[in-house]
């Protein structure tokens, strides 16, 4: 027997910029230019930002190849669709010295990083996130996924972004609904990471709501300020990574049972009161938190009690098939103060019974 | 504007073992699961591995879940094959936790790494090459590439192997034109790497014809040795790594240009045979050296001349449109001696006229 070890070098540290701004989309192509000049741009969308006029916006008068995806949303979130996009860049001739951009939700991001990600062995991707969700969360972090005919994110990639452009006047003319369920992902940010911004939160309610770009400039930073922190330390998703999944084990699996009826961060903020009702059974927190939490979530008219048509039992058999659990039974990620989560031996991710969680989720 | 700055932090070295020798296939599986025994096992191979009894070997009794490429070979090579192995994964209900063993040529490897890279983010594969050409060369260093209906490696990831096994014995059965034509991928790293291994194939090459397992496993080391360190040295082929391209830019556009009819190896030989023609013409070489590659390759009895049908200026058209080509026109790798890569300003692919190409396919 011969052997031989090939080592993989070592990979120096880098990084991207994240730029946050009001009404900067009419304004981005020259800077990109002058950032990725030599590279071919391919731009990835959906039908909805076509015609809120955001793609005019982003490419002016320029005639830049585009896919447009359709219709918008989770449905199109598939394997299909990056086969679809890959074979129009090819369409156009486009090879390894192309840039993706990716201007959308979270979907459009997914399915574009993603493409960007096994195009040629990887092209680089710009994120322009235009909704709540996406600029408080998928943006940042270079998580990429899309389904398959079986199940949800069956193919993926970590795939950082080249940039990220986030433009909170996009938000302005975002679904009502869609808005208020993407600042779920903001509430869970400043319970696992940052106290003052749980404060700023509180008292900046209304502006928000009204969609004041000043604040939601701000939150936008906060928000991106906390996740790339977070992703600095565990970009792998080994441990830290995994606090972001705050309120989201349980949340995962009533947007499941739902049907996909709730929105991610509507399922979410019944996940985050779950959460809290777990923390307060443990010891590791008293009632008045929780209702801090649940006044705030109630002011952005998010569910948070379980909808009547979900069966416990249900629940129980998606959380027990939850991608993180091991030997059936996932780990659940609990603060122990506000802007502070709670570990044990180092783990961010704790054990707690099922027995409580079944407990828990008949109170729900 | 808020401008905030995501770190990707530095990876640490790595490295995997390439372990080679001589009818190991059927002791792997305990050494496998002492180094992986925590991951689920899932196997890809294509129904020749069937036939000749290898998957059997590598199995033993157990009971693994696998998926069989159907037909063997290029056709294969498509990312509907990738989406049928993932939801077969799905099916048999594999996570993350999974370790995909790609056991055949250099096809299997690329579906199989491929794959591996893709599902739920990322999951190891080891792989367990079966032909010359993958033992020489694709089984090692971490590219991976499936086609679309319009173009070839359109979806490809770099994906490094957690462990690579290689069984000489498994050549043993290998179809005799497909076992000479990968030889030529070695006769490429004794060109671009190694005087001795040069040497060495010469002097052996009745043994290796043969397929004697002793020389047969010498060859798979060395191969690898070269191969590996190449790549250590570049993994995301920015330079030194193009040097593995040596004879490959017109080698890729004769095996094109026949619709595929030529075996890869066989059209890198006549690539190998220009690029000596291009070297004596601009000095780098006398034809005494090209005689003693031209010996060796014929004694190979694969092709050392342009077949009569491929026209030269749809050659030229190829070459054009050469993925790495940068203004319609590709650097090409050449030698300035055996074992020594020609290198300019520290680049190693260097420019030759369109013109000199275009006569020397004329010769050829």
């Amino acid at each position: 027997m011969l052997e031989h070890e090939v080592k993989i070098p070592a990979m120096p540290e880098t990084g991207y910029q994240i730029r946050i701004g009001a009404d900067i989309l009419g304004s981005l192509w020259p800077e990109i230019e002058s950032s990725f000049g030599k590279l071919n741009k391919f731009i990835v969308t959906d039908e909805n930002l076509v015609s809120a006029g955001h793609l005019e916006k982003l490419t002016g008068q320029r005639n830049i190849p585009t896919y447009v995806i359709k219709p918008a949303g989770e449905t199109s979130k598939h394997i299909n669709t990056v086969i679809s996009i890959i074979e129009a860049m090819e369409k156009v001739k486009l090879g390894r010295d192309t840039l993706i951009l990716a201007l959308g939700g979270g979907t459009v991001g997914d399915i574009a990083g993603f493409a960007a990600a096994i195009f040629k062995r990887g092209v680089p991707v710009i994120q322009i996130p235009t909704t709540t969700v996406s600029q408080a969360d998928s943006a940042v972090g270079g998580k990429t996924g899309v389904d398959s005919s079986i199940s949800k994110n069956a193919f993926g990639a970590f795939w950082h972004p080249a940039a990220v452009y986030i433009d909170v006047a996009t938000l302005v003319t975002l679904d009502e609904r869609q808005f208020r369920a993407g600042l779920v992902e903001s509430v869970k940010h400043a319970i696992i990471a940052d106290a003052r911004y749980f404060d700023f939160l509180e008292t900046n309610l209304d502006s928000i709501l009204q969609r004041k770009t000043d604040v939601l400039e701000t939150i936008a930073y906060k928000n991106c300020r906390i996740k790339g922190e977070v992703v600095e330390v565990d970009p792998l998703e080994k441990n830290q990574r995994r606090m972001l999944n705050y309120g989201h084990t349980i949340g995962h699996a009533v947007e499941a049972a739902s049907g996909f009826e709730l929105l991610h961060g509507e399922a979410v903020a019944i996940g985050i009161i779950a959460a809290g009702m777990i923390e307060i059974e443990m010891g590791l927190s008293q009632p008045q938190r929780l209702e801090r939490i649940r006044r705030i979530l109630e002011k952005l008219e998010v569910p948070v009690k379980l909808p009547g048509n979900l069966a416990e039992n249900q629940l129980i058999e998606i959380i027990k098939h939850d991608k993180k659990a091991v030997d059936k039974w996932p780990r659940f990620v609990l603060v122990s103060d506000i802007g502070r989560v709670y570990s044990q031996n180092g783990q961010f991710a704790v054990e707690v019974s099922r027995e409580l969680v079944e407990k828990i989720l008949k109170q729900l």
